[in-house]
């Protein structure tokens, strides 16, 4: 009997099992980052409608506060270097410039929901278009799959 | 010169401007309203995949606090009486049971931040699923499209 081909079973098995492991593991963490970013901009696109007059009576404190509380996990979400989602392969090959400009947009957001609470919300609204620069990063980094 | 037909007109005009401005009236609050249930809907999402084990090395204080900060606007969001998206009229027809269920979901969360704040997430997390009682809202209030 030869032991050859059992061993070639074996670790196509192990290499079967490594890759699916390997795989599931992506898989969460592409969707992870998903619901973060499906966060920012839900919350972007609530604020959107404040900003444009068309909600009235509104908390658009909470909604900057839940903004820089999800951008604060954001850059987290992409640190595992895992293709695919809507996230272009520059977010890892610019890991810096990436990085920057995410902890920029953290640092931003957290200011206008602290401006909010000290301030007013009138205030924090002022200068928004200044934090929610999402644009231009999305143009950068984001391949955007058509739904 | 028949005077009739000028204010048939006139009245035809005035119920179309006044209909349209309904009309986006009530799609800017359905869609205000989906922003916030999208974002308790991410939000409960990432924190499933901590706690099911899939995203390790996590942030879950900050998942807890944007839903309970998300939950806190979300009663508002539902009080313009306009039917449509996933909301069933019964919202509107059983609105006592409603916004009682809603405001102690917005407690809850809130505490479940609160704890993890003062005691640790593991803390926090140990009931959670007593706070994301999501479901038992979404078969009474829900009408989930297939999409």
């Amino acid at each position: 009997m030869k032991p050859w081909p059992h061993f070639q079973f074996a670790l196509a098995l192990a290499t079967t099992i490594m890759s699916s492991a390997v795989y599931a593991g992506d898989k969460d963490a592409v969707e992870y980052r998903q619901h973060i970013m499906n966060t920012l901009n839900e919350q972007s696109a609530a604020l959107g409608q404040i900003l444009s007059g068309a909600i009235s009576n509104y908390n658009a404190t909470a909604h900057l506060n839940a903004i820089a509380l999800t951008a604060s996990t954001a850059l987290k979400a992409f640190e595992p270097k895992v293709p695919g989602g809507e996230a272009k392969p520059d977010v890892w090959a610019k890991w810096d410039d990436f990085s920057r400009r995410m902890t920029e947009f953290a640092q931003k957001s957290s200011q206008a929901a602290k401006i909010a609470k000290e301030k007013g919300q009138d205030e924090a609204l002022a200068n928004i278009l200044d934090v929610l620069t999402c644009k231009s990063c999305h143009d950068v980094y984001r391949d955007e799959k058509k739904h």
